[in-house]
């Protein structure tokens, strides 16, 4: 019999795929769905980069250099030494979205069966990209009590065996919002000098940092073959579209690994490195404008949620996301249940259960992901649907305090 | 010690990249050269499809659908309608180029270490989709001097094991030009439904058949669940740079597979969606101007190759390359000479050595593969360069009547 590849069959569906349906449904009934659920930002793609597409003189839509063009990797260089990232147009390739990066990454760096340390809660792609690349996550626990702060380097070191090959983290984090210092960033790169590991830096919500200096891997010295950037301006430039990356180290092996993988799909999309390459000329004020009202929601989520009896959470200080323990049993059901059974003022919330962002089963049953990509505004009634829906809601067993300080 | 992954080694760096840089030396010296070695057309990109992304109205660039746009993937079941493939949009996932499609083909239908039977001479990347995921390519060897028919297929029954999940191919072929008859593609589906394999057939250059009608995989009856078929709009509206391409099956546990890996990259390019989309706006005749373009092309192409002592060539029925056997000792060898140390009239001309198109050492060293992506004008002078090249390279123990007919 015809059978689908055990890794076919061993992929997971993406965490929102199983909601998709019950909100679609509510729309149906009429209800406004407010989307706190999904990275997409809702701020306008810079016009001037639009411009420089639409502009274009294109005769024949040629495929691009498998690296991506020369101009756009020499602004990109430029772009990086501005966020004091020293790398040159030689030490990155451009690839289709950060998720290409994500996957040109562990094949270059991992064998089928080795082992990436990956803190959790993580990017529930990574799980994807594991099953694709036949490679083991093996989680570290990190706390919404502690603010999902680093855990001890103790249990990273822990966890290393003869097939752990490379340790990979995304900061400032998805899902949790949390800004690696450069204190636990140190840390990790000594573990990975010590161990020889790779130090992969998924750095793709770079300029949205709010209380503080960011810091990148790349800002760390000494340890330059370890170190490879994983980057997108699809949050930057809130370009999802797109799909333009990057994959940058200065490890030379590893470049041309990863660029023998990028010559197997010949070339990353073409209109869209247009549009990249314009980014070069934004405004220099561009980030404050939109960091200031990511911030401001962010402000607002935070004070809001804990405004609500039982729900505890932490401040992120980046990305665009706000993990939260609500006081119910399950969010996964509470989720549902909000776009199934639940209007306030025929309005509705969508929001992602957090079980999808933990490897280690059972965490994270209490916690949900919240995407501040709507104005302040929306934001408000949003999370008022939040507030009401939290006091009606029957499906809690444990008492509030006990979740609240779990 | 840091090390690069075993796969990340063992990828093959594309043939071409070997020569590019004498290529480029030729061209720091003031040579002229004829690149008559990769697939990328010279037609223009229609207008019309440039124009909807350069008209579109877009305010945030945002995620399109993990499967593609829905009016895209209607459009497109309505092309596929309209040459004979019967589908539904639900049939078609949108992919980054022919390459995405390939790739998810792979990865959903086989496992690490399954084989995959290829007639060669193959598309290179094929061997490095194989190396990046782990499947083993079981070639079966066509001959120049049979024009590249499908060999007999005892020939593929015979290497069948308990492995074997699937059988890819290319019609019309790249990098024969050869397109397999409806006889020829009868006997692999019925080799297919009688083993359970899959048949993935790669149909990029569908629009280019000059001497009959052009028969798709997905034009043979009782075998939907074997069939995938892997398409660009690359070739077809010389669109190369754009990356869309689409995986297509009735198969709908194959199709969510797909879907799964496609997820782990959330979803196609969006900017070049819409220039595809705009595709069904074409005038009827669109594909009669670029194939009358062709053909011509190939005609002149065959007329002056087989007018070249010692040199052989089948005439390719589709696609735009030409295989030939020239009078040389080794291809690879006389095309670095024609880079490195031959110019007529200060021009030279660039080639495709073909033993990076066979599996099987050694086979295809006194083969090139041309591609006619250059107008009447400037092919005639390229030929005139490889001509005179012919005339004078010392590079030739063998006598050129052997050579001829080995």
């Amino acid at each position: 019999m015809l059978q689908v590849s055990q890794r076919g069959l061993a992929m997971p569906l993406s965490p929102y795929r199983r909601l998709t349906p019950f909100a679609d449904a509510a729309k149906q009934r009429g209800v406004k769905v407010f989307h706190l659920n999904i990275g997409q930002p809702d701020i306008e793609t810079p016009p001037t980069m639009l411009a420089a597409v639409q502009q274009a003189d294109i005769r024949v839509l040629e495929y691009s250099p498998t690296a991506g063009y020369p101009s756009y990797r020499r602004k990109l260089a430029d772009y990086y030494r501005n966020v004091g990232i020293s790398v040159t147009a030689d030490d990155i390739l451009v690839t289709a979205g950060g998720s290409e990066a994500i996957f040109f990454a562990l094949m270059s760096c991992l064998n089928p069966d080795d082992e990436l340390i990956v803190p959790e809660p993580f990017y529930g792609a990574y799980t994807a990209f594991s099953v694709a690349t036949g490679v083991r996550i093996v989680p570290v626990t990190s706390y919404l009590s502690e603010g999902f702060a680093l855990p001890p380097i103790e249990e990273f070191e822990q966890r290393i065996t003869s097939r752990t090959k490379a340790l990979l983290l995304c900061t400032p984090n998805n899902p949790t919002g949390y800004v690696y210092s450069r204190a636990e960033l140190e840390q990790l790169k000594d573990l990975c000098v010590r161990h020889d590991l790779y130090l992969l830096s998924d750095e793709a919500y770079r300029e949205f940092c709010y209380d503080g200096d960011y810091v990148s891997a790349m800002h760390l010295e000494g340890a330059d073959d370890h170190i490879v950037v994983l980057d997108t301006i699809s949050k930057r430039y809130s370009a999802c579209g797109a799909r333009i990356g990057a994959f940058v180290t200065k490890n030379k092996a590893l470049q041309q690994a990863a660029f023998k993988f990028a010559q197997m799909r010949v070339s990353p999309p073409g209109l869209a490195q247009l549009l990249a390459e314009a980014a070069s000329e934004l405004p220099l004020n561009y980030f404050d404008v939109t960091k200031a009202e990511y911030q401001a929601r962010r402000d607002l989520m935070v004070r809001r949620l804990r405004a609500m009896p039982g729900v505890e959470c932490p401040v992120p200080g980046g990305a665009f996301y706000v993990m939260a323990r609500l006081p119910v049993d399950s969010c996964e059901t509470f989720c549902q249940w909000l776009l199934d059974s639940f209007t306030y003022d025929n309005q509705t919330v969508m929001l992602s259960p957090a079980s999808g962002f933990y490897a280690t089963p059972g965490l994270g049953k209490q916690e949900v992901r919240m995407a501040y990509v709507l104005n302040c505004d929306d934001l408000d009634v949003a999370l008022t649907c939040l507030e009401q829906a939290l006091a009606v809601y029957p499906g809690r067993e444990v008492p509030v305090a006990e979740v609240a300080f779990a």
